[in-house]
């Protein structure tokens, strides 16, 4: 099955605040646990901004390819993972090792010998890319062409499914690790990518969700997302805000249910409006990041018995069960997908960071022109 | 076993910012469900001068008896509890309904019918109580006697057991809550009545334990209670205390635990010590409470896919493995512990609130002056 493969185009970050440059590179022999993979598609993140502008290092020094959000066909393999040559997979934006203390102790997402591509090592924004093979996640009824429409759901293709690697996951496992329960009252704070993922998520598992953004577009766009009741939180004062929420969750969910919150927006302002949400058993999952550090009063946390859970990338073991529910209709990734050619990506990071892509970017190489 | 009983006499708040006055009560008709708790000790806790001071308000109206760190006898009971009559018991400072859907959910201790003694009715700065009986804890081999030595360990009388009640059962459902772990480290930022309490009981459960506190006393007297590293976290800046933290841990921990961190101080500076030392899976349990809002990078949560659990009072069943440790001297309440007499309140509150008490303040009604 192996195809004759000589190199990756990619596009190099080599200094924060730079241009991204087109690099060619030779694919190195593989390992034994590695694995070649033709990239479908790829998500551009904040976190790439982050390492852009130098807010944020990455892990691996400069220069790398950046991109963590992959998905793919796999070409070629190391010893230990040959059968999954041929086949199309998504990519964890976070390859734990699966074999440390941590991992054994089911904290994949911390283990301290993970590979985020694009941070430890060159990552997706690029023709190729070449990874440990151990926690790939095959998609199942994908055949060999990325283009060729996937279950029943309308416009759905490998490439679209890039999006799966982080943003969609990092979102299903913030809900997962939250014990969300059906009937319960989600609230989602910033209605960005991984927002309405999230929203989507916890709708899907029944419960009643709020969603919250300062952008009248996007509180729009969010009830096709499963948001019932959406509120601009610059609007209304913090106490009216909660009123709001609490008149909604004494109709439309469980009464006696604690609220789950899920701060997405990755802002301070957003952080403050999440926290003062906080009441009685609540818990806080904070999915965005900023460097910034708001007030916050702590206490509140011992006051009303709540908590507040960081949520960092997705277990590879919870790939399949996502799969499934976007492979199966439950969660919607093509509305909220634009493909681009990768040979856009300067002017698609530049969309992005200046918030004028409403939906979430997969830069896909166009193989005509870059495929050895 | 019911003794001639007429009168409560206990101390009031009747507005913060002023002083305490010395009143005398009927004992109501007991309820199915009461009971009535002639008063062994009633410690002194933090959150009674954040109620004095006006800062924090009771949810009952004042005039108000505080107090809620309560051990005594059981004079008299509503028929459910005729049994109880003659015990000695300490009562949870967190007494809740037992039927809501909270409670049998497992989250007692957010019961919105919960009953905290001096705060939703009168509590235990009085000679005698009047309390819901379902969820007292019964006090193994006590007899009568208030100032009887109990079990064998040196000193400790009913009386000392108040303590239990609050400062070392709110210590223990947060080392439980936490996951903290044989061979783990735990770090307790405020070596006041609770941080050493949670000190003992994190060494206890086999953790090692660091000290943090900017009083060179307290620090010094933390090794009795099981801390091993104490430090002054203001003579040291934030990266050098983590690396010392760190160093301590290689050679005293398990190497692949993460970090479990007690905020006991209840102060802006130790809850950003404590939000300092969060690293990869960290746990942070905020006990001590300020109406302070500090600033926090709440991201760290996130980037480190660490949490931080709010600790409020503890769940009643708890108390008697609380009790049991005590009791077979696994936790020194002792130590730690000093009794004054109720009419000295005054000049205890002044103490506490100076921090001129270097030991946790228990409060023993004078019997012979001014019981009925």
């Amino acid at each position: 099955m192996s195809l004759p493969v000589s190199e990756i185009i990619g596009w190099e970050m080599a200094e924060a605040g730079q241009p991204l440059r087109r690099v060619r590179r030779d694919v190195p022999a593989l390992s034994a646990d590695e694995v070649l993979v033709r990239v479908a598609g790829c998500g551009v993140c904040h976190t790439d901004l982050g390492f852009l502008q130098g807010g944020v290092r990455t892990r691996h020094a400069l220069p790398l390819i950046l991109g963590h959000e992959i998905s793919g066909h796999v070409e070629d393999a190391g010893r230990a993972h040959a059968r999954l040559v041929g086949r199309a997979v998504v990519v964890p934006a976070v390859l734990p090792c699966g074999e440390c203390a941590l991992c054994r102790a089911g904290r994949p997402t911390i283990c301290r010998a993970q590979i985020m591509p694009g941070n430890d090592r060159d990552g997706g924004f690029a023709t190729r890319v070449v990874l440990p093979g151990r926690f790939l996640c095959p998609v199942p009824g994908a055949g060999e062409d990325a283009d060729a429409l996937l279950s029943s759901v309308p416009g759905l293709t490998l490439r679209h499914l890039a999006v799966v690697a982080d943003a969609v996951s990092t979102a299903f496992q913030a809900v997962e690790h939250s014990g969300l329960t059906s009937g319960g009252l989600a609230v989602v704070v910033g209605l960005g990518g991984v927002g309405t993922f999230a929203a989507q998520v916890a709708a899907d598992r029944g419960a009643a969700v709020v969603g919250l953004d300062v952008d009248p577009r996007r509180r729009q766009a969010a009830t096709a997302a499963g948001v019932r009741l959406a509120l601009d939180p610059r609007a209304l004062p913090s106490k009216e805000l909660r009123a709001r929420i609490a008149e909604f969750a004494r109709s439309e969910a469980d009464a006696e249910a604690a609220w789950t919150i899920f701060e997405c927006s990755g802002t301070a302002a957003g952080q403050q409006t999440a926290w003062g949400l906080l009441g009685y058993g609540a818990t806080l999952v904070v999915v965005g990041y900023t460097r910034e550090a708001p007030p916050l009063r702590l206490s509140n946390l011992m006051a009303f018995d709540a908590r507040a859970l960081g949520n960092w990338g997705c277990a590879p073991d919870l790939y399949p069960a996502i799969l499934e529910r976007v492979l199966s209709q439950r969660i919607d990734v093509v509305s909220y997908t634009e493909l681009r050619p990768l040979d856009e990506i300067a002017a698609v990071l530049e969309e992005v960071q200046s918030h004028r892509a409403e939906r979430r970017v997969v830069l896909v190489p166009d193989r005509r022109k870059e495929a050895a």
